[in-house]
């Protein structure tokens, strides 16, 4: 049996222990990744030189880097930083490389030179090649008016806002999906979407266009991949409002399976109800890192994908 | 006939010509490269990170890479700069990739890996593991006091300096050569000095003791190529008095082959006196690169070589 053509996406750590746990069950393997990231090495990049932030991207190749030692020999230079009390501190050297190349070749080429460096297992695309701005209302974030919405523009400062998120926007609205991206989608045999930041990493694929149509459209089984836990930009929302957070999102978009960890929903009566009015199946496994970190172990996350694809 | 052993000596433009002559007569080949600069991107670095400067290296390594497509697109990726109005404009993309291998590869390791990257025909690196810096004995370079020898300190102000250059240092002084550097001299069937400014990029290696006492010592042929003409550092300085200042730095030295440009010293009646001193046969060729800049043409330079070594 030939392995499942998988597109994952998302962004950050989160879409980084989906591909960890994705690359054992198949290499037909893609990475679709945001690109708002605003902050750190890749925000500081983005305002020297332009383009798209290279950050998500990097982690997501390294998360695919080959399971051989100059792979991950490669994947280690790419994911450390520089140490210094000059202007390189804190950059990571894949990030430095990425935007490196992308001054003589275009942001797919460039990514396809950095997964052939790593061996990777898969490949890795942008979901858009424009870089975004992400914009949110947040309400709270206000003390002198707690009531009122507040805009708050930037993937990190809403990813660490003190006020509750109530919407989120890309800036430009409506920006070109990247086009391997989209056939990437159309070709899928599952499509997987989170975890993640949900306002950040996850819901901003959803706002490009041709990317939430294709991805609606597509006939490939589609599995949502809920977090460990509520993140800083998520704190006191529930599991299953974070689905209803994604069905305002993308009000048209079903799902054949919902995964949950055990610990975040599986007593929240609400989220088979929200999963079901989605469509799909929720399966609640045990998923969360030994080291009781909120992340997912990528072998037992890769169980569980294992079951919903029937493989 | 197997290829010949052969280990080329130099820095910056001059080394890059020189190997990108004997290239195309061998793959068992060594670049052997100064460490001290202190200028430009590879100086600021110095600075930023401490540990060797990678500029040179980048260059040497940049030389050899695989005559494929792949190999010569990392070679234009590493070569070229970043272009921007904040702290990383002027960084060569590769002297960062470099800068961020070694923070957790040792540098000879780093460069190897690297000279995976590019596919390199050879192999690449540094004189020695400690960073140097080198001093000059410059005269007429204090207006007030043009006969008085001055202390002129760093590669890049040597090189520039408005002075005679006297005599040259390195600090400090005896610094420990590369193992594997002493170990492919002692392994060559030729070892090729120059060219490259004489004070900062050739001299520099026969200051380094165990390098310059297995140069010595070696059964290898020893080839020694001049300049196309004098640099700033050399200006005012002919052919024959080249070979001077190189004995006077390295009195035990004697060479099988000078070679020269026939438009720098053939008409210097006493270059083929000096060269004969040095124990070796004067080689003269047009070498100037079509372009007419002062560079060596590798195809003609690689003429000579084949010449000079029979093959």
């Amino acid at each position: 049996m030939s392995p499942p053509k998988v597109t994952a996406l998302g962004g950050g750590h989160g879409l980084s222990a989906s591909l960890q746990a994705l690359r054992q069950i198949t290499d037909e393997l893609v990475a679709v990744v945001t690109v708002a990231d605003n902050g750190g090495s890749s925000g500081r990049l983005r305002r020297e030189l332009g383009g798209l932030p290279p950050g998500d991207l990097r982690m997501a190749l390294a998360a695919l880097c080959g399971d051989d030692p100059l792979g991950r020999q490669w994947a280690s230079v790419l994911q450390s930083r520089f140490h210094s009390s000059g202007p390189l501190n804190g950059h990571a050297i894949g990030n430095l490389l990425i935007e490196g190349i992308w001054q003589q070749f275009d942001a797919v080429q460039g990514l396809d030179m950095v997964a052939g460096l790593l061996n990777v297992c898969g490949r890795v695309l942008p979901m858009s090649l424009e870089s975004l701005t992400i914009e949110a209302d947040v309400i709270g974030a206000d003390p002198l008016h707690p009531d009122e919405p507040v805009v708050v523009q930037g993937q990190h400062e809403v990813a660490v806002t003190s006020g509750d998120v109530a919407a989120v926007r890309l800036v430009p609205a409506n920006p070109p999906a990247c086009p391997e991206a989209i056939a990437s989608v159309h070709d899928a045999d599952y499509i997987v979407l989170g975890p993640g930041s949900w306002f950040t990493s996850v819901l901003p694929h959803l706002l490009v266009p041709e990317l939430a149509e294709a991805i609606v459209s597509s006939s490939a089984h589609r599995i949502l991949t809920l977090n460990i836990e509520p993140e800083e930009e998520t704190k006191g929302i529930g599991a299953a409002q974070h689905l209803e957070i994604l069905a305002e999102h993308a009000p048209r978009l079903r799902f054949d399976a919902v995964v949950a960890d055990s610990s975040f929903g599986a007593d929240d009566r609400n989220l088979r109800t929200f999963a079901g009015v989605l469509g799909a199946e929720l399966v609640v496994a045990d998923l969360r890192c030994c080291d009781g970190s909120a992340r997912h172990d990528p072998q037992r996350l890769a169980a569980v994908f294992r079951q919903v694809m029937g493989s």
